[in-house]
């Protein structure tokens, strides 16, 4: 059965593939797993009829039948575990490769969100100028040692995985900052990612909704 | 083969079991298995024998002979996926239990956590009694939904899970805040996992680390 997907009618950020819906398309690019999507309306995400799908009245969901997941991370585990690509088959290497998952979302996106929360909702702030120094370091401090693990590798562990699916996902969240240019490899990292077939079909699919919303 | 994590030798939360070995231990604890712990003191923990394990010198870790494991997120979904107790065996209930994982750590955790940065690493700044109210709100934002969704339930989906396992132990830094009060049923679903009994083993092994440090 083809799974569907939400995604937002009108993506805040321009067709530059930042709303999570973009990491469960190239999720399922990777596996090879078509899919279906219902754009969402701003108003429609705060309805009964979303609420009762994701609680916090945002995308991206994921339904097959009755059955329904939210949190982008868990999407794409539950997509990696019932398709082959994106995790090793090994056990402990499994794992492994999952420590990445909880890895971008629970410890490098946290302070990029904060970036975006202080320069979209703290702008107009007295204090904003002078706190964004804090807010930028915080990220370094976290993009060092991640860096430091990367090394010359080509992925975070191996082969390509769920995990640098994810951990991509979030460092293009830095696009425009300057943040990321401070750790080359890092770069190349997200680079290697945006250049996998996968990333790219994903990436036209949602451009796409953002191209005909725009018309 | 006994695993061995990784603590705090001298965890800056005197002994509340806020450090993130707590899920750990309580994950253990819940599926019966016996452990050892390696205390880290601050100084070793920025060193290359903890980062190689811990790239960021941080806790905890998991180790099973050559294998290693970081995040406490990772570590309780592995234990999960290795033992029998803290996830369901019917594959779909399985990913909607980890959607609940993923979203402690990746929805509900930031604003807390964020909490936390103001008034440790900004508790001098000039802003920071005006910004602190913005903080406590995004908090709410979050766990508004999550209480309606809790509603009168035990436990976010059917039995007791390792998802609940680590919102429980997000939501427990709120304790002193005031603001997990203002949402009694989720005040109640703390209280309830607390009195788990695997809970309070987990609890007491922290708290006898703490107690034998500051001795």
């Amino acid at each position: 059965m083809k799974p569907t997907i939400t995604a937002f009618a009108n993506s805040p950020d321009q067709g530059q593939g930042l709303a999570r819906d973009m990491q469960v398309r190239w999720a399922l690019e990777e596996v090879g797993q078509p899919y279906d999507v219902r754009l969402v309306s701003f108003e429609e995400l705060k309805k009964p009829a979303h609420l009762a799908r994701q609680p916090y009245g945002q995308i991206p969901t994921y339904e097959d039948g009755d059955f329904v997941l939210f949190e982008s991370g868990a999407i794409v585990l539950h997509i990696a575990q019932t398709h082959a690509g994106l995790l090793p088959t090994d056990a402990n290497a499994r794992s492994r490769a999952i420590v990445w998952m909880f890895d971008a979302h629970s410890t490098i996106e946290p302070p990029i969100v904060n970036l975006d929360i202080a320069e979209l909702l703290e702008g107009d702030k007295s204090w904003n100028a002078e706190r964004l120094p804090l807010v930028k370091d915080r990220i370094r401090d976290r993009l060092r040692p991640l860096s430091n693990r990367l090394g010359n590798s080509d992925w975070l562990d191996g082969a390509f995985s769920a995990g640098d699916l994810l951990m991509i996902g979030v460092l293009r969240r830095l696009a425009g900052s300057g943040i990321l240019e401070d750790f080359p490899n890092l770069a190349a990292y997200v680079a290697r990612g945006e250049a996998r077939p996968a990333f790219q079909r994903a990436f036209a699919a949602q451009l796409a909704v953002f191209k005909a919303a725009s018309k």
